[in-house]
């Protein structure tokens, strides 16, 4: 099946089994896909459980201090070794014959198993792993995308926010019912943001960059934050007021917000401590995307993370994190609700219509439609990442 | 798979997906549906949805006047313009990207879709739809079968009715598991009413109609009824004590009750003020079936209407509605109880055991059985209609 | 798809919908099938419904004393003609239009069939149908597996404990996220007994049948118990200590407990009247399996009783029933808690394991392992006649 490049993708796309599962395979599972924060697993012994779909992997501190990403599938007879979650463990026990690996994956014990048995053939298997400035990247695949631009471009925006010196302050998993694309497509457009997200509007510039009778702020805007930020020591090379990618399957911006406001929070100011190397709020918001399954809004006080977990055709799940300062103490430094109130109504405002559009296509008489070539220009851009991935076209 | 004439279909029609599929696309993709009530949309700008598997119409009074059948798909991004429900709007906007249309579906406004964008390709799309004495009927097709004979059919038999003078008493929805095929079958023959419907075989002949003492004594009920009806300035061409069918797919009869019963109420009496221009309650029970998604048995102060909504190839849901006269005033001109207990009561005998049969229909033993040639002929007539329609045969 | 003797099975097998429907069909359709107790249903026209994936069986108990397996779907239009459960009855009809037969299943009496109707021809379909010592098999296939050498098997180890002289002390259902072969894999093997079955572990003597310094001491309980139990009148040709079969699909054996205890509680004491013809409680554990969908575990004072009901590729429901001696006296001659509590610790134990099991395996990063070749024998053993059963390899 074929996309007529700026529209919508055919129906099947969105519905059909054997295109998810075309799409577990080739996309996601020949993609650097966003796990979980370094912050989660801060001592050697410490682990997270991240699922994926019929997958499940332990992302291990080892205690050699190497972080890896080991399938949770015991050698002998594939039971899960760890449940989901996250814990403490100085070695892994299946739970079922007690074979014992340690935190490396190799097997190192088992009993009954026979002379013929080399427990060297038995080590867990293991996915590709990196740590991008705090962020936890997997790769089911043992042949994975070169990732270096895109480690560079990340480590660059995200190193000053300090997301490995930072806890998670709250996390919520939304199960959507709609296809991963239908949510990924609304995300990389703000084509919806004047009525949908009239808080958002109010303090992003994202509803302004098309305007024509708005450039000269914009870029008096931009001219600005680039002054000063350079002065406080930050990279601005990737400083600019709208959406655009830094690459074929990710970006890495910063945007300053509307003058007035340093913080996507209900009133735009900042509700909790600064995170990493900052000294001052007005360090505008850092923007990073990474397909298929993360997105990322920093500002100074906050990190807001979304992680797209896909579930069958129709069923998403998202886990939304928000991370602030690792020393901030709840209560005195800040409150949750201030934190997140401000991504949450986002997230509400945006699963409603999603959902919406869902049912839309199914219907029978669901055709793709035009994208705005202004407005859409980056739904274009992720639609055809993708049906390169996907193989199809 | 063929049929059999005279007995029940193979396994595969009541359970399988692909077959559904089939249905959907054959059968209620090429039939008139009843969607609704002109009563639900008495004023312009009024509507309801109507879902229907994954399609879903908006069904709205235009303002020009005109009823229409719009497809609740937005031909931007596919997006579900309408909720289910009703409510009223003078104008159709796209809650994600605002794409307005106006109410006979036509695109009237979007913003920042380019000099190359045409309005003119994007309207809605639409459904055929008709009036029908006030029951509204779709057909998803383009090519829809004719209508014109049931349509004059209908509408002599109920506008005497007042179905355009009426409105919703109650509605209820019902689940039952098991194919859809199963509860038309179920509704085509009164085989089952003497021992499953003891309240309805009290009021009503349907259980003598084949007994050879009884024929003299219908006979004179219908020479009566007749006498009378035509007296008060019914049709009573289509007078007749039994559920024959006046063509393929359609029946529009009217049947006298048992002596001294005038409603299918718990009592046989009436509940509620007499419905459209009738001024006695001796109207008999006017009865009306479309396949593949329709029936109605219309009393003198009320009337209940089944619709069928296959969800899958062993889910339906059956819509009932139950109207009385536009102008009556619960508490004062009628109880609720009292309207719908009758109905509610054979509903319920009927689901039970439909329910009962589609467990066994699943059955690794089950095949196809001989229907009576007596009292099961309408079955009979249903299913050969639906195997012509579903195009197996 | 093949199997590599002496390795669990490929992925597929735990997993796929086309897989489970050949195992219903082949595995489950093609074997005998324990159902029920003969203590269900002492009385002519006693019978309890014994359902299996999508069929369901009426094991009645005739007016003529003979016990049949009726395929619970009426004839005529394919009705349940009994709900689950159990119950009285001494003709049975239909619900839906009263078709009539006798316990036997042979058609008695209908209306409105007309004169070619030839009722012979309309009898209920059976199945195979067998008491063994009490315990009800079926087989849904006209060409049952030769059963006669297991039926003299169970019969010579069940007899004395009178299970025809029993009755149902409690039951429980269990509904497993696995494939029904994770099930039997995991009753087939103790590999995992000394970390899981703690409680068990100490009153059986599973754990030590393969360790070489407790070979003397097994060797003692064994000869001592053959020699008290030859006393007794029991036969003891099947006395053992450890799990093996019998034949190609079931064991029956009785094995020793640890020194002091006598039975399956938890302090391994007797907490029920003697079963049967036992006239002292130390009489071992009697161990029946057959495959697919039965196993046994019988203590002087009660059975419990462990039956298979594949749901689709990824549930089974487990079906546990523990018996008691029909004159026993809740209350008074026993407590169910004391009872029950010993099986339903370890059933627990076994449920949590397998489903942990059952998420790896469909890990897309799961195959095959290496069964212990001592300690999982048995488990070999069950997928070798498995894989010929399902007729794949």
């Amino acid at each position: 099946m074929k996309r007529k490049p700026g529209w919508t993708l055919e129906q099947a796309f969105y519905i059909s089994p054997e295109i998810f599962r075309d799409d577990m395979a080739g996309v996601f599972g020949q993609s650097w896909l966003f796990a979980g924060h370094q912050c989660q697993i801060p001592q050697p012994g410490d682990f997270f459980v991240y699922d994926m779909a019929r997958d499940s992997l332990v992302i291990l501190h080892g205690m050699d201090g190497v972080i890896r990403a080991l399938h949770n599938v015991c050698r002998h007879r594939g039971t899960r070794l760890c449940d989901s979650g996250s814990g403490h463990m100085d070695k892994i026990v299946c739970p079922y014959h007690q074979w014992r690996y340690d935190t490396a994956g190799t097997l190192q014990a088992t009993t009954w198993m026979g002379d013929d048995f080399d427990p060297a053939q038995f080590s867990l298997h293991q996915a590709q792993v990196r740590n991008v400035a705090g962020l936890i990247y997997v790769c089911l695949s043992d042949t994975p995308p070169d990732f270096e631009q895109a480690v560079a471009d990340l480590t660059r925006l995200l190193e000053p926010h300090g997301l490995d010196n930072a806890k998670i302050a709250y996390s919520e998993t939304y199960r959507i019912r709609g296809n991963w694309k239908l949510v990924i497509e609304n995300q990389r457009e703000c084509y919806h943001c004047p009525a949908k997200h009239k808080a958002y509007a109010k303090i992003q510039h994202d509803t302004d960059v098309h305007d024509a009778d708005k450039q000269d702020m914009l870029q008096a805007r931009v001219d600005g934050a680039r002054q000063k930020w350079t002065a406080m020591g930050l990279d601005t090379s990737h400083v600019r007021p709208d959406s655009g990618f830094s690459g074929g399957w990710w970006r890495a911006n910063r945007t300053p917000f509307r003058s007035g406001y340093v913080s996507e929070t209900m009133d735009g100011q900042q509700v909790a401590p600064l995170m990493g190397s900052f000294t001052e709020a007005d360090v505008g918001n850092a923007r990073a995307n990474t397909y298929p399954n993360f997105w990322l809004h920093a500002s100074c006080d906050h990190v807001h993370i979304v992680r797209v977990i896909p579930i069958d055709a129709e069923t998403t799940e998202l886990q939304a994190d928000w991370l602030v300062h690792a020393d901030a103490v709840e209560g005195t430094d800040y409150e949750v609700d201030a934190v997140i109130a401000f991504s949450k109504l986002v997230n509400d405002e945006d699963h409603d219509i999603v959902m919406g559009q869902a049912r839309g296509v199914g219907s029978s008489r669901y055709q793709p439609g035009p994208l705005s070539p202004v407005k859409e220009e980056m739904v274009d851009h992720f639609l055809d990442w993708y049906m390169t991935k996907q193989g199809t076209e």
